[in-house]
């Protein structure tokens, strides 16, 4: 059973994202300056399958202690930038309604003019993975990555507002994007789910993948339709970086397999749907921090018995 | 594969609700004076599936075409009482957001007054599900009714505001309940799916089935959690009904089957499901008129390729 999710020796994954320090209050508590960031999480899901490559940056308060983390997951950490000034800070906040975040204060601070630099050893990564950022650093990572054997991004509404125009020429040269409900609808201006998942992949992406947060998520391809469940919470303790855990399982599993068969892209988003499901029961990284294979793999068997029913005999 | 859902002879299923002329205006097109009515949905739905009886009230308005379209559904129409007077009209209309509909104007009509009675040769039927009425009459069904092997109910927001109390006394009784997302956080004051559904198995009902539109459903019973997925359709026409086809399905299925069985209740809310993506494909009934068995076990069947994915090795 583990070795479907046993660490691969050989395709690795490169993700290149934001690194944050959140402040994060939901009905269940808050956290101050606990370790963010799209990328962090991403990278922490993903380092349960495959090895990774994180590509972010850092200003010179970033605690030694979170370095040392990244590193314990045997997260490769060379492309960590680190320069002078304030890491990123988020702060917002959930109430009743966990699905969405309320932003108090974001402060780009190092993050503002953060330009991805793919470090040489870098550039022949297996699989990639554009963690939300500004769609004009997207390219630029595409530019500099030698035909890796898949390429992932996400995004947010505010590209889809301020840049579709960039965000529409990354779509072309990905082959999986992920975008939650609201933003798929946002960025197709239809209500149909299904409608924005197929104009979408008019765009380029071959695959794109709908997350619904407690709805699950839904993968749609080729003459193909996929609906995920999400895994059944009482207490969902904090949101922050559930898109990000999912999308980094999701691309960790396939890195660890090798194969990008729809088969296998469903398995995957089951895993990403399982690291989601393991994030948000804490806050900040505290349980991704602490997860076994063996939870991993017994929690998609739970998603097995959730989805399944029997043929008609 | 179709004596899954051939016509059973055996158990019948009693349906009690409402009858209805609506007016429905959607952003695909609009009818007028159309049948409609939970308890007509519920029961067109049921008929694929085993005998029906209906219970409910029309007006010396309704026409007899209407009677004859259940008739030839196989449904036996001995428990519609037609009175002097006009039958219940609702007007609405879905925009944007076909999960959302809008009231126009509701004429309660013959409806105001409408006292269930069970004749005799109803009851001792073997299945019976309350449709979306009053739960002072709901009540009132379930003390003509004698041991019946399954109850089901349904109810709405208007009755959970206004008659907790006897929502909650019929709760105490029915083994099965259906409610959508909203009104499940209404009743229990809470967020959480998971929990809400866990709080009303608490009242009485053994299963809790959240329905959730376009996200598909769930099922809560003891111990386990089943996620069914939504049928994914470019367009929905007319929502209107489906959450009543959707329990015509349920409960006409496990009377075909007479199987209460926690994986035949899996069976029957994807037969559910079914029996709710076709009707929303048109509006009124006409989708639900013309359905054939295999047009039902083909869908059921793309149901089962939707939710599938391979376990880990």
């Amino acid at each position: 059973m583990e070795d479907a999710v046993e660490m691969s020796d050989g395709s690795n994954v490169l993700i290149v994202g934001s690194v944050a320090l959140d402040n994060v209050k939901t009905p269940f508590g808050e956290v101050n300056e606990a370790l963010g960031g799209a990328a962090v999480y991403s990278s922490v899901a993903a380092s349960y399958f495959a090895p990774v490559r994180i590509v972010g940056v850092v200003g010179n308060d970033f605690a030694d202690e979170h370095v040392g983390f990244l590193k314990s997951r045997g997260i490769d950490v060379a492309g960590l930038q680190s320069v002078s000034g304030e890491t990123f800070r988020w702060s917002g906040y959930y109430d009743f309604n966990l699905n969405q975040a309320h932003t108090l204060e974001t402060k780009l601070n190092v993050f503002q003019d953060f330009r991805p630099h793919i470090p040489p050893q870098y550039q022949e990564s297996d699989y990639v993975f554009l963690a939300n950022i500004d769609p004009a650093l997207q390219l630029q990572v595409l530019d500099q990555v030698k035909s890796p054997k898949l390429t992932v991004c996400d995004t947010m509404n505010y590209w889809i507002d301020t840049r579709r125009d960039l965000l529409i020429e990354v779509l072309k040269r990905v082959d999986v994007v992920f975008l939650n409900d609201a933003e798929a609808r946002q960025l197709c201006g239809t209500f149909s789910l299904v409608k924005a998942a197929n104009d979408i992949r008019k765009l380029g992406p071959s695959v794109v993948i709908i997350k619904k947060g407690e709805h699950g998520a839904v993968m749609v391809s080729d003459d193909a339709f996929f609906a995920a469940p999400s895994y059944p919470l009482e207490e969902v303790r904090d949101p922050t970086g559930a898109g990000d855990s999912f999308a980094g399982g999701f691309i960790g599993y396939v890195a660890s397999t090798d194969d990008i068969s729809e088969a296998n892209l469903r398995k995957a988003t089951i895993f990403g749907s399982t690291l989601a499901s393991f994030n948000v029961q804490d806050f900040s990284l505290g349980r991704l921090s602490t997860l076994t294979q063996q939870d991993i793999v017994d929690r998609y068997c739970e998603f097995r018995r959730i989805a399944h029913f029997e043929p008609v005999e």
